[in-house]
């Protein structure tokens, strides 16, 4: 699977879109709102004499979240500079997303972007003249490597997508003497699950590690120095890469997948093979290689659950959450949705376009039935850091 | 009509997409090549200490000849940089067009860029560590504006697009008292042409006018002291704005519509009211703009022949051109091609989509008997411009 190519959101507008299922990701940009806020009044704070400042979205997507996040970036710019007694700085924003992502529909809403932005600027030192203090580009590419010239970003932030790797992970095994790179031998499965060998979670754990350590190497030339990132993403709070909120997710999408296999809808070898390019690290992981790479501080790492909508949760409150049964089936309808319009693409290539309306009808009465009996959740990382140096 | 909205190249792969039909917008690009390569040099001569480049492509369009130029600059800084004794500096490059451009085909063809560049270039101080000097970036936005932060840009390219009016132009009239502006009552035409009435001739002169100012005006915020402009698109070698160089594309296509009106098919009404937003200025009267904006001077000016498939011709073997019969119409089928890849979405929203085919049908005929007793041709302006101060 090239994960260049199929990595993309389900494009356009239609009710399988992307944009028109993207509730749970524009949740988990709120929820790190704050954490978002505190380091942009920080930056502000330890660069006042700046007068043009450089933003990258990293993995924007195409819908209405992807403005979302500069629409707040930009917001929060404009409220912290009267209290900090300073002129509006130029904001040059950049949205990056693989090659692939729908930038048409970006493109496209950008001008409603600038009426907005100038009119709620107007008389505050911003958008004089049309526009002329903040300017967006798109930016095609993998952040699994360098997309932005030397020390030109001061902020750097990305939601809900640093879970996705630069390629499914391979194991090492022995051929004829020679080491060679060969498929997980996850049968039944498609991500980590109890069943997984331990190759798999091996393997799992170096592709995200390898990545991850690329990512800040690409970003600390990339970022000048006190400048910084705040990124979410799916992660998880214990170490065991095989509990409910790091993989049940996927864990339920194999059991549809096996559902059809069993009916000879789909082929068995097929699921065997397929592996997702995700993973859900641990604030250990994170850590070890952050340090390991050497140039960023940790300012902030929380890891939060939510539910599988989206919605923020409190420990307490979790338990108690019962659902009826229409409830719970139209919370399985909704998850099926979201989900549809992030792996659809990558699923079509193996198991065919004809399917996918079948297995996801079946995902969402899965889904359904265990939101009846559990109340599934996501762990979110929300990480803050400081480019040293 | 809404420029932003229907100026855009047809879009796609398909039939009668740009990408497909843009032959002779590639010959124009090679056309200026000289000029450019020239201007590129003197840039680098007189810049020799820096080491990041900032270069846009105003009105990129989508196809094959949106990375032509950009991939021309890249190679031409190229193969300057060893014979200046210096290290490539690094590429920041922006690809710009209006909103509605196919932005998707650009960035999916962006990773062969990137190889092509790379490979060229190893070895050669290029592309070390995987493309990391050379930055590609979309930008979405009308260039009569400001589109680029403020002294970021070194090198400024466009390519057939400065003919592309902001708005259509409108008349100024008088109603109870009032002045207002009113429609050109240009009849039966969709373009200056003969019959137009004077006050036509004069909103286009102006239009364009005010359009090249803004245009030089924001270039000139976003340009360095001694960057440079290298801009080519169609204009006129006579002062006569209704001599056949200047506007016969158009005066064949309302022949075509207007033998569509004939026989009931479309409202003659309609023709009357469509204007196309375009012009083909004469060298004074962009001497006369570059001299008010004041910013700029300009290194050279050449107005040069091209046919109508963008083949360059001499004057003397201008007149010898014959053609037969089959040669004519098959010209005419390319011709009428090359202009409906262009114009047919600014069309159809007035004269409706079901029509397109019949009428590039009529153009074809038209144009190809035009070519059997005509040679015709555009003339095109080549401009090379230094950011003075």
């Amino acid at each position: 699977m090239e994960v260049m190519r199929v990595l993309h959101m389900n494009k356009g507008n239609g009710e399988t879109s992307y944009a028109k299922n993207s509730t749970a990701q524009s949740n988990i940009i709120s929820l790190g709102r704050r954490v978002m806020d505190e380091a942009l009044k920080k930056l502000m704070m330890s660069n006042s004499e700046i007068s043009s400042i450089g933003i990258a979205d990293l993995g924007c997507s195409s819908g209405p979240n992807s403005l979302l996040s500069i629409s707040n970036i930009v917001d929060t710019i404009h409220n912290l500079c009267p209290d900090l007694d300073r002129p509006v700085p130029e904001l040059r924003v950049s949205l990056n997303d693989l090659p692939s992502n729908d930038f048409n529909y970006i493109c496209a809403s950008l001008p409603e972007f600038y009426d907005r932005v100038n009119n709620n600027k107007e008389g505050l030192g911003f958008g004089r003249g049309g526009g002329e203090s903040c300017f967006v580009s798109a930016v095609p590419g993998s952040f699994y490597g360098r997309l932005f010239p030397r020390r030109s970003l001061h902020f750097v932030h990305s939601s809900s997508s640093l879970h996705w790797l630069s390629q499914v992970p391979c194991r090492e095994a022995e051929k004829e003497d020679r080491t060679i790179t060969a498929d997980l031998e996850n049968m039944g499965k498609i991500y980590i699950s109890k069943t997984s060998p331990k190759s798999a979670h091996k393997a799992y754990a170096l592709q995200f590690q390898t990545d991850f350590l690329v990512f800040l190497r690409s970003r600390s030339e990339e970022l000048v120095p006190g400048g910084r990132m705040v990124l979410s993403f799916l992660g998880r709070r214990s170490l065991d890469p095989t509990t409910e909120e790091s993989c049940y997710q996927w864990e339920l999408l194999a059991q549809a997948l096996m559902s059809m296999a069993k009916e000879g809808i789909i082929e068995e070898e097929k699921i065997d093979a397929f592996n997702a390019p995700y993973y859900a690290a641990s604030s250990e992981e994170l850590k070890m290689v952050i340090e390991k790479e050497g140039s960023f501080s940790i300012d902030r790492l929380e890891i939060s659950p939510i539910d599988w909508e989206g919605g923020s949760i409190s420990e307490e409150s979790y338990d108690l959450a019962i659902r009826s049964k229409p409830e719970a089936l139209a919370s399985g309808r909704r998850v099926s949705n979201t989900i549809r319009a992030v792996v659809e693409p990558m699923l079509e290539p193996t198991f065919g376009e004809n399917v996918m309306d079948e297995l996801f009808e079946r995902y969402a009465k899965i889904v359904g039935e265990y939101f009846y009996v559990s109340s599934p959740r996501y762990a979110i990382v929300i990480l803050s850091l400081v480019r040293t140096g």
